[in-house]
């Protein structure tokens, strides 16, 4: 089986070392081509476009930004469709709009071509170590024939749904890490101001019906130490919040809570903490309430 | 060490009964007599009024619905207060304000009454077998010179800082397990209106960092099958999540997410799901976003 | 008819000097003796004691901070009601708690006291002017046989309902100025890192349905000049929209809304802006949305 | 000067009889051709298509349902850019996005075309008297020039800034709508709870600083009548919000209480209020708070 992969940046880059790692043919384009340089000294066949890359390949994944990128990329002239033909498979692990994949899905079809959306989530370590999680949409069938690819890379593999089931519920996911993490960091903050310890608070929550991953893992790893170093920008996370509510709004459906956490990750983006690490919502969160911190 | 329990309801009778049980002396106070012949035929002994029970008594402890009956039962004309005197504690395991419990026990060591807030969570079937959370506000000395009567109903037992922040821990404990269960849910009824399971959802949250005590607890046993039998009146969180958001604004602290969700309870008990357990939240949100169950 | 009047506070004092200049007789009283020296060379006499002041006259009015004042001043020991009897009216002119008022005035008719709550709105300057609006709680037949004691004071006199009405209303009024400001702050700003100049936008919000007092009269007065110089704390503002949010959560009625703009209120409280005038919450905003001001 | 109108809807077709009755040369176009009949026995061309249309004409109008149909009309196969050439303008009056805009603008621009975006508000009784409120962006020179245009189905018309820059105003303004709108029936709905006239507490806040365009216009004509009648579909404004945030979601600016607001016209949209009035908010809010209406 032959791989074609179009995106070599943080997440991609490890993704596809697993695939030469692993023994597969693979072939491999980026925009930038100094990318190319992150797979070292490897097997890996530079295509010169990705229409090239597409004839080559028999599954073609894309680790692209965006789904305006990945619609280019697919549709736009001299795209991958121009080489895709029947009977291959295009499988985009990147963070898209689901109501985009229904239709770059729809577009496919229509020439015999298969697609899956299989967004991942776990961060850079776990996608050199081959362990991340991997969110399928698209039909079973297509799933089940294509499953040592997501093998090549993930560890807990899920169907999810139908397309764009993927790119959906990796948005859910990610709305609900978010909202956790701004909530026990209202929490703590609070309790703070009261004089109750941080590391008090979270032994009560964690034992009791008020924990979450946030509280039983990001606070201590990240935030009670203030190196909120976790690996995944909060730029990323608000734009993630705004996929989400964007995908609720097409739908008609109203997010209550959903809608005001948002706003507090706007803020602080817009505030300058979105390059770094998504934890600070927490230091953003503090200086929000005019809590000062002493410690540093 | 004498015992005086003042409120035999749902939690407080149980309650009662463990300390009965570990052979404590034990005299007991309910404004309605009725509530008594739930201890059965036991040794407690009815106290004629408060100021009685206090006279008895080593230790008070309450088990009241809110601050306003708890401030009344000790600082009201013939209250607790009347007979108590310098070296006993009162202990109030009730729900209430900080900053009544403050108040309360500021008044109180002015005559060198010691008072400890003591609020616990886990529901009626941990306090029959004595298993209750407690968290414990007021001088740790104090705290750890009563101990024992703690461990008479509790098995963790934590001590979180002064007078009101075992009150203060308890409300932000039940905030976020309010928050969690109302953010999963908003999810889940998205999600099943793009057609992806319940279930489907929920497993690829609890391997992720999208998973807290609701997706993990409560929606398999109380909310996928629809019974809602969780054993906490939606009415009672309604309450809780006012004090949570109260005692916020008495300490100018914004907590934006915090309030978004509060409105949803207080919409859901206006509606008429006060009386049904808390994890019918999930109606009354599919309701909201005009999804209709098909399986009933 | 005698007055007797408690609190010569900023709004008390002109409130009470238009009593003397409209030939009534008043008794006055401030827990702060100074207080009294802000009525200057007037024939106002200064009662020893709240009872004394109540035994004196025939209608008592309070201008006071909040309802647990109020409360004290009424039925603490040696208070109003000591001095009160049958025929005679208490009249609340503070910002006092809707349920508060009620209590009092159940135990005051079991006296055959009547009381009305009247609380008032429009600044200092139209208090001096005796030109306050002011929205009356309590029988209309009370309220029309007082109605001379309003117009003392005020030019727009409401009667709005039964008991605590008034002090529902006004704080229904604030919570919407409140909330026409915060927003139309969110979307000059927004317009101006757009680059739309504020003044344009507010034109064409004033000519359209978007309009509302707040773009009308605050804008060009007290914000597009950054004076912020309203006269109206925003500390006390954020205290409003508690107490309108409190008594929404007593009646179990959800404010969606009104409960996210309650938290930028209590926001910018805690970042300092409370002694300044309400329309800084502008100022707030803005720096909330990363924007700088490059005019200063 | 020779006139082509693209979209002869509910707006569309008063706007363009407009044109006409002034004496403008006018060619027209609909994708549903019995949209034309709308006309009646009146001067207008129809085109054969797009192209034909934007060769015809020196100005091109468009009236269309979002920029979805917007860019395909422009920038499509056959589509209007295909006729148009140095020289001409185009003017869009839909209630289009501000980045699309920007996007066509910057297209058109690189070969000479001019592009003014140009929404308006009002209903279809004003469009029909030619009094609408237009608000234009884009060079205001080019403005200017076309003023005539503009005059010809507008009343106030304002210039507010660069391309994109009267979607975004006109969105702005909206939002605002919307907000007071919302704010004011959960004010209204909760004081008749407490047993307030609906009557009485709009007419306290038009008299005092928590007026707005909705309680001084929209409440006495739509709302107490129960008439709902107000000829703008409550869809219509939940897609108008969604449109708000998501440009202030592009800006990465915070919008607190709007997004919570935003949440409940989908709410509303979701129970089936979509085609009413927009001022059924106020029903659904009124249901929303278990309020129930005697009155029907």
């Amino acid at each position: 089986m032959r791989i074609g992969f179009v995106g070599l940046g943080n997440m991609g880059g490890p993704m596809c070392r697993r695939f030469l790692e692993s023994g597969f043919e693979v072939s491999v384009y980026d925009v930038n081509p100094e990318a190319l340089s992150s797979l070292g000294d490897t097997a890996a066949e530079p295509a010169d476009n990705l229409k090239a890359l597409a004839t080559f390949a028999d599954v073609v994944l894309l680790s692209l930004p965006d789904s305006d990128v990945v619609e280019r990329a697919v549709l736009g002239d001299g795209g991958l469709a121009d080489g895709l033909s029947s009977g291959k498979v295009l499988i985009d692990t990147s963070s898209s709009r689901p109501s985009s994949t229904r239709t770059i899905a729809g577009r496919l079809a229509g020439e015999g071509i298969e697609m899956l959306d299989a967004p991942i989530s776990g961060g850079v370590l776990r996608a050199e170590e081959g362990k991340l999680a991997v969110m399928v949409g698209g039909k079973r069938e297509v799933f089940e024939r294509y499953y040592e690819v997501f093998q090549a890379f993930g560890e807990k593999i899920f169907h999810v749904g139908d397309h764009g089931a993927g790119h959906l519920v990796k948005s859910l996911n990610n709305l609900l890490s978010a909202r956790t993490l701004a909530s026990a960091a209202e929490a703590v903050i609070l309790a703070r101001k009261a004089g109750i310890a941080p590391e008090t608070l979270l032994e009560v929550l964690n034992a009791g019906n008020g924990r979450s991953y946030s509280t039983e893992v990001k606070f201590p790893r990240f935030i009670l130490n203030r190196a909120f170093d976790d690996g995944f920008a909060l730029d990323l996370m608000a734009k993630d919040l705004k996929l989400a509510l964007e995908t609720a709004a097409e739908m008609d459906h109203p997010k209550f809570s959903g809608a005001a956490v948002a706003q507090l990750w706007q803020a602080a983006a817009a505030q300058g903490y979105g390059p770094e690490g998504h934890a600070s919502i927490y230091a953003f969160l503090e200086n929000l309430s005019g809590e000062v911190d002493h410690t540093q």
